[in-house]
């Protein structure tokens, strides 16, 4: 099963206590460390790459490895062959590699078959790729699910090629293996879970996706040395077939996932994103809207659509999981996507500590957000006779505190949440909350074990 | 009953085959002979100009006529006697006809009674109407139910008048006849409906409304001619009166109309205008607004109001049909509106041919909206082995075709019909349904036979 | 119980009889005299300046006094000790007054303690309030619920005392009496209830909330010369604590109260403002934000909040009247706000006579809305034989009373009030509402008696 990372302080939770972020500047640090870490390592949707990845994860977290073997069926789905690659170039009558997967790794589209030929620059043409408009950037190419072979290259290198012959190498293989994937379950007080996926199929291209792999180690080593609610779940799969297998082998308990996010593309230094659910107004999309709302600096928010990452699974009609996707520039909207020029230099140190903050603040708003009752529901309650109103009255009004607390009592009926009141009130969730354990301390406030949801 | 044109191709129907507009240039010359001939017939709500007209439209497609007998009670009203004139005029002491009837029929307030007089002109003057505004222009009276002649004229021939007596004759008559209105049903796979109606009861006005009628009758023969889900019933009928009538007439049977346009100024120069239906949210209003949205052009779209033309019979709340009303300029909003002016100049060949094919396309997205199942809702169905994905993946995203794919598929919960996803998608109609097609091909969809409208 | 006011005219009750402002002229000046009258009062939250400031309003119309003994429990409240004050000042050691109640009461903190002492400034200072940013402003200061004692005074004055000695004199009294609120109801055809609560327990500030008061006496001698539907019940009540008490004492009755205002701060020279009920959608609401759209000049409406005046006790949760607040500029929105500033200077004839009237067109609106069913709901009835509907037709249209006669036809399905249709045609209530009584009188329209609230 999921590796199990033990709850250390359940017994000592303090409610209104907060998962707090990590310093920032070590922080930094330690994402970019374990971009770079993995960054050189060829992986594809099967194959070492992703095993030696995920034991470089499992240094830094416990981590549950899982092998899927091909040929298994996971719903409309089948495993495919394991791929694994020893060397792959092409050279020319010289001898001399001029397209070389030691040299980088994108050189080789992922799948490509075994293949050992001798062919002129014409009959090489189909099998190669470049970017005419970024003529020094490889591209990234895949076959996943078709039988080819092909190579990457420089736009600029490949109009040096002369028209001679060429000999293609490619000593990969495709045999029957597994497809791997990691799992990491962090017990809370409830079997509740929220679900943090992110792909490890990409080989070496910096913000998609080591950047979501990097911002989800630390999120999970956060939250670890917290006591909490909900349980969290993280999962690293490879794109599309790897969160299909963890869909089909999971199918009997995915109604536990409560809130869920697929983490992508975020150390770039564009504005934040999100894409909500399928559902839209689920309670992460209301989360994730309100954090952003109170942050400092510019995002956006769009609507569901199906195509994108492994939301795409769990949001598919048989689940439509409330799962929405967090990043910074979407895929395809910045000229380095797919490319060689998605390289460590691409992810930005504060950009990736920026999106782990945001993440664990909606985590934490989720981990203390409740529908409460107000006990004392006709007319106000006398909050100055329990210390929690000005004793003197009559000046200019600025008493965010109380006027908190008054937002609390006010909404606590049942039908809304504190997020609900806090967005009601256009004041942050926090002094919200910090108002309801106010009044829960004094009596004033129950939490409501059956909210009824209010049309609104 | 209702003349009931074969439908052709039932057997040989597929439902991706589109209504297929007509050629541009014969249908521009078709509809502009056609309000050319009728322009000079003399209509009103009853009267041998109506037969004529429904005659004349019954060269062109099949039409069955119904007389309904004056006095006979239809809801609240009550069928007028029947008008007809065979001259009219007012004429000097020197027996000069200064208004004619016989050189516009304009010049004769519709429903005149019969006389023959002797009058002065300040005693003609309550009985005489013009435009001081636009002195060239002939206005257009009526004064169905309520006893009354006059004579309408140009102002600036009104101020050419002498003081002098001068000789009015009426020869109109106003006997127990019927009123008549023209019906052709069109049937389809199911006994379903869609309504178009116009009015036929305006005489010497172009746009208001032989500009419906023509573009009605076009209409008529291009569906008559494709197969077809839904039946077509077409309404040319006296307004209000007549539309009345006819809902009096088919009380048990409305429920069977699920669709229905008033077609009405469809002429003029000006934009194309969609008044929505009393329900405001019905699928001709989504569809309408739809293909508003995707056709080039400029458009208003107006929310329902109780005036207007037979819109205001068929929306009435006893019956609250969902049938809205399509037209250019709205009446009442052009100068040239109830005049003289409203000629055949008035009305563009252009303009006509546009009206006529954004109907179509209405008529054609009705015909292949429906609402599907996913058959593998439980994540992604592996496309690409059924020929419907790329092979090669990683390439900037221009797949349209794909997406679309992708939205059928992720909507397709029973809740929403495709043009509800092509809505959400964003997208034309057209590509939506395409994608839904090669889905049913290939056994991933299916159509749902219970569909829930989700709230949206 | 509740003072009762005769309805004198119910048997001659006409429901299309509007409920008619007074004249401007008188109107302005009778409400600015009762503010003068009642402006050098001391008043409180209990004590003789309540009672003697509700005899002059007795002097106007029939009132109720009410007394509620201290010690008293009122929901999580208790009545406090009644206090009053005969003389309170600092004088120096030259025995001049420094600081004098007599001059101006807001000089004296309410409720502040009986205090003789000898006290140096640095000593005294804690004890005084000042605006320093405007000096020459006497604050207004309160502390109902804390024991303790302060002046308030100008700042300028505060800076011209010297560092001695000062005599401070309090001769207050604090002691088991009574809470005293007025109350009045004026009975109409149903026991259906409008509530119209003001505060009384301010000292001399004009506009906060001498103004609410004078409204309140007018609107009130208003409504009881006309025959009406509803009845009223006015409520001239210390803040917060008062409207607790009425509220503990009437808890049975409240389900009666329909509709409701709280009126405050309506005589400066700012725009209308409105701030919805805790509903949000009640009918108060619409009929408020109805009269304010379709009224002269600009307005604010804005949505609930938990702070503000006794709306706060009559939206709690345990209640959630439709109890909406009715203001010009908002508390703490102008610097004159709980400070001798806030003078009979800053309250404006005009404006208090335009707040009375939109009151007023609100509660004739309300008097009037009700929900309809159209007894002729298939095709239009005709209106012509009717003598509703013009004899010629043809024109260019403006013909504002056929096209309400047609709406309300068109919305009166039973599901929708005359304010949502008048709402719908963006027509004034008024014309709507003329349009429903001429076809009540043909028989065309019939009140409904259980409408159902279509979903919008």
């Amino acid at each position: 099963m999921a590796a199990v990372y033990p709850n250390p302080s359940i017994s000592a939770m303090n409610v209104d206590n907060p998962l707090k972020a990590l310093e920032r500047e070590g922080l930094e640090r330690a994402m970019h460390d374990l971009i770079a870490e993995l960054y050189p390592i060829c992986r594809s949707i099967t194959g070492e790459g992703v095993r030696e990845t995920l034991r470089l994860i499992q240094k830094r977290m416990p981590l549950e490895m899982h092998e899927v073997p091909s040929g298994t069926q996971v719903f409309d789905w089948t495993v495919p062959l394991e791929w694994n690659v020893s060397d792959a170039y092409i050279s020319n009558r010289e001898g001399t590699r001029v397209v070389d997967f030691k040299a980088h790794n994108l050189h080789l589209m992922s799948y490509s078959v075994p293949a050992r030929k001798k062919m002129r620059l014409e009959e090489l043409r189909p099998h190669l790729f470049t970017l005419p408009d970024h003529p020094d950037w490889i591209p990234y190419r895949t076959s996943y699910y078709t039988e080819n072979w092909g190579f990457c290259l420089r736009h600029a290198d490949l109009e040096q090629l002369s028209d001679g012959e060429y000999n293609v190498v490619i000593d990969s293989s495709l045999q029957p293996g597994s497809l791997t994937y990691g799992e990491t379950y962090l017990p809370g007080e409830t079997t509740d879970e929220i679900l943090i996926s992110c792909h490890v199929c990409h080989p070496s291209l910096a913000n998609d996706n080591l950047s979501g792999i990097a911002v989800a180690v630390i999120l999970a080593q956060t939250i670890a040395s917290h006591a909490r609610r909900y349980s969290y779940r993280f999962l690293f799969v490879p794109g599309t077939i790897g969160s299909i297998a963890w869909l089909a082998r999971n199918e009997h308990r995915v109604s536990r996932v409560k809130h869920g996010l697929v983490l992508t593309g975020v150390g770039d230094a564009g504005k934040v994103t999100y894409k909500r659910s399928r559902q839209g107004h689920a309670e992460i999309d209301q989360a994730m809207a309100h954090v952003l709302k109170h942050a400092d600096g510019p995002y956006d928010i769009f609507d569901f659509s199906p195509y994108g990452y492994d939301e795409r699974q769990y949001c598919s009609p048989g689940f439509n999981l409330p799962v929405g996707c967090f990043m910074r520039t979407p895929h395809g909207k910045y000229p380095e996507y797919h490319s060689s020029a998605d390289n460590l230099d691409f992810v930005k140190p504060e950009s990736l500590a920026q999106s782990y903050e945001l993440c664990l603040s909606v985590f934490d708003l989720l981990e203390h957000n409740s529908t409460y009752i107000n006990t004392n529901p006709k007319c106000e309650p006398q909050l100055g006779r329990r210390g929690l109103y000005r004793a003197i009255a009559g000046q200019q009004e600025k008493h965010s505190k109380e006027l908190a607390l008054l937002w609390v009592l006010s909404g606590s009926d049942g039908g809304h949440s504190l997020l609900d009141i806090a967005d009601r009130a256009g004041v942050p969730f926090n002094q919200i909350f910090a108002a309801a354990m106010a009044l829960v301390q004094v009596g004033l406030l129950e939490e409501c074990l059956k909210p009824v949801k209010a049309h609104e």
